[in-house]
Parts: structure tokens; C-alpha cells; sequence
């Protein structure tokens, strides 16, 4: 009787993986894993050269978008039924053997597998291995500290609408936004909007081969990938009634 | 010529530490960490166990704080003397050799190790590894994902006005609360009249010995650690107009 283990691979440098994910990762005779069809996947080229000589490998293909758009029902049926699909395997396979998933960053702070785990609940033993997660790369990237004192961090996500950028780059003291890409015009106008695009930084594919750090507002946006993330670091809020 | 290195440790399980943090300090021959005076610190005793035989230990010991109020003048003038004479002894050493800093969590998030790092500009060269941090750690202990979807996380100081926290616990999906304490029962009443105390959780020591998750609802406060975290929950928030 197996189970199924989350290992989390922190944000891509595979020196930062934590010692009890590397040890779990060497060992597996069974590694699963997302990606995008035909591409060889992120978590998985961050494993590269790490895995054991005759591991079975089982890369979970997300289904493809270019027909149906994102947000439809549709498209949600089709990600549920590869959910399923996917969760119903990998509960069969940990019948007999210990089956290794790798998830980028954290596994339980914005993953894929998350929704595995609420599928799996019942059906297999599951443990979780916490990582760094991407936008704790991304600040150590800027080698500036991102938070001090009692700043307030927001993390927000691109595809929010500008107004609720809006509201909470004005009410927070330190910023994350990720999933930016084609969303990028809209954060850099609520930065504005907020009177921080001059204290905005992109990174893109932080601890990775070719990280890129750049102030945002001089940077060209046209062909930001997805997962470039936006930072506002902290100046260190002091509250005033109190401490 | 040496320079300092500061290791995030992670949340508490050693097994946590990154690759690279677990070689440097295994590797170390002078190792430095904060701790309060007569206490064998925190990230000290993460290693426990790891240090090389003949390992040189700096201890850096915080000003005790009885005799002055934590936000007088006077007290923040005795921290700025400590910090300031930390960088100089570290720097001093670096100029020989090597110096591993210990810092629990990751050290740009939240981390005393910023306040020598601003100190050290210039004076010496200094390499920081990312760590898992606290809150990581802590929504891992509870085993239920933190984030979902276009869920916005508010991480917020226990040490804010009520109405700051009240006002960031409505406008945001999930919340951690760290530096609660003697704070929890404001967390409390801010989390209750938000409508959110029935979604909150107490975790105490997360991924350390004697790790206790419980919830906040249900949960005695009166002895309540500093560093415990409460933590709220995303629900998976999906944005209306688009996606």
C-alpha cells in the first residue's frame, strides 16, 4: 500500500528544494507531473538530472485551450474531467507503490495539485511537502527585503479586475501580483492609478536560467510571459497608536 | 576575503531546509543567529545537530527590554546600537573568512538579518538563500490549501490598529495574521466582526515539535505564543468579468 506524496520544488533553482523533497524526488520509482501539451514542462526541468535511472514517469497534459475560451463552462467541464481522470490513476497506482508529484513553489499556495487533493480525499494516503514558493524567489531575485515591521503584503492576481487592483495596491504596503502576461497593461495602470508603478519591479523566471529584474516602468511589456510577478517591496509601517 | 551568507531555515523542520542552506551550514565555520539573552534561540536550535565539531558560534542577543517601553526612542536607539555593532563584528570577520547567518523563515520576509543587511551595504559581500517561510509552514500544518484561483491573501501583523485589520480582513480572500500574542484577542474581535472568526485557525509551532493547529473559535487564548499564526482560508475566488 503506497501513497501519494505533493513535493513542493520552490521556485526553480533546484539547489532550493528542501532537503526532505530532493531525498523523496532521488528515490521515486514513480514521478507524476503537469504540463502544457508538447512542452516538457517547468517542474519537470527543474527535476532534470535528479531523477532515479528507471523511473516511471507520468506527465499529466493539461488539456488544450485553443477552442474553447478560459473562462467557459466548457472549458471547465474539461479541466474537471482531466482532474478526475488524473486523481483516479494516481489513487490506483498508489495501491501499490508510493507515487512522487511534483508541484512548483508550495503545493497548497495557488497549485494545480490542490485540486488532485480535494479528488484524492478518501481514495489515497496523501502527504505534502511544503516548497518556497514563486514570489519568495522572485523578492530574493530583487535582493531587496519585502517586508518590515508591520507592512501589510497583498498578494493579487493579474486577472483581477483594475478596480480591485485598485484598492488593494492603495491599502497595502507591500505588493505581489502574478499571473500577469497579457494582464500586464492593466497592473501597470492600477500602479499608476495607486502612485507606485515607480516602486514596481517584474521578474521574470526568478532563481531561474535567464532571470530577468527589471524596474517596471521602464520596462517594454509586449511580450511579458505569464508568469513574470510584479513587486512593490515594503518601506516598514510603524503603526502609530501603538508597540 | 569571506563573505557573509545568510541561510533561511525555514519554518522549523530541518528537513525543510533548502539544499543549498543545509550544505552551506553543515559547511560552516562561523555561524552567527539572533536569539533573545539567556534562551537558546530558535533558529540555533533548527540546527541542532547539523554544526560542523569545531564551528565558531556567535550568538547575537537582543537587548533586553524590561527597564524600556518596545516603541520608546530609547529602546529603538539600543537596537540600532546592537545592530550596528553586529554588522561591524561581521564584517570585521568577513574579511577573513566565510560567515553563515542563521534566519528562520526567509530572510527578506519579515527577517532581523534586514537590519544588518542595510548595515552591511558596502562593507562586506552578502549572499542570501530563500527559506520556506513561517506562514508556509504554518497553512501546510493545517493540510488545506491557502490559495486558490484569483483568491487575494492579506498577510497582516497582529500589532495593527483594530480597524486595520478589520478593514483587510473584508476586502481580502485569505488572511494570515502573524505577531499575534498578546494581540489575539483584537485578532479576535476583528476576525469576528469581518465574519470571518468561524474560518479561522490557530497554528502554534507549525512543523516543529509540539505543532498544535486548532480553531481560533475554539481555541483558550489566554496563553497564546508570539509567533503563532492565524490563518483564514481562500475559498477559490473567481473573477466575474473575465478570467
Amino acid at each position: 500500500m503506497g501513497k501519494i506524496i505533493c513535493t513542493g520544488l520552490g521556485p526553480g533553482d533546484p539547489d532550493l528544494i528542501s532537503v526532505r523533497s530532493d531525498r523523496l524526488i532521488r528515490a521515486a520509482r514513480h514521478v507524476a507531473y503537469f504540463r502544457k501539451a508538447g512542452r516538457p514542462g517547468q517542474a519537470r526541468r527543474i527535476v532534470e538530472g535528479m531523477l532515479a535511472p528507471h523511473v516511471t514517469e507520468y506527465p499529466m497534459e493539461y488539456p488544450v485551450t485553443t477552442e474553447l475560451p478560459f473562462g467557459s463552462v466548457e472549458y471547465k467541464q474539461l479541466l474537471a474531467s482531466f482532474y478526475d481522470n488524473w486523481a483516479t490513476k494516481l489513487a490506483a497506482q498508489a495501491a501499490t507503490s508510493d507515487v512522487v508529484v511534483l508541484c512548483e513553489g508550495d503545493p497548497l499556495f495557488y497549485g494545480s495539485f490542490m485540486h488532485l487533493h480535494e479528488r484524492l480525499h478518501g481514495r489515497a494516503d496523501v502527504e505534502i511537502v511544503p516548497g518556497i514558493n514563486g514570489m519568495t524567489g522572485c523578492w530574493n531575485a530583487t535582493g531587496i527585503p519585502m517586508t518590515w515591521g508591520d507592512d501589510v503584503l497583498a498578494v493579487l492576481m493579474g486577472t483581477l479586475p483594475e478596480e480591485d487592483l485598485l484598492r488593494h495596491m492603495q491599502s497595502a504596503d507591500a505588493l505581489v501580483v502574478m499571473k500577469t502576461g497579457r494582464n500586464l497593461p492593466k497592473v501597470r495602470r492600477a500602479l499608476d492609478r495607486a502612485g507606485r508603478l515607480a516602486d514596481a519591479w517584474l521578474v521574470e523566471r526568478g532563481t531561474m536560467p535567464g532571470q530577468r529584474v527589471t524596474r517596471l516602468a521602464e520596462t517594454e511589456i509586449a511580450e511579458c510571459p505569464y508568469f513574470a510577478t510584479v513587486l512593490v517591496h515594503g518601506q516598514g509601517r510603524r503603526p502609530e497608536a501603538e508597540e
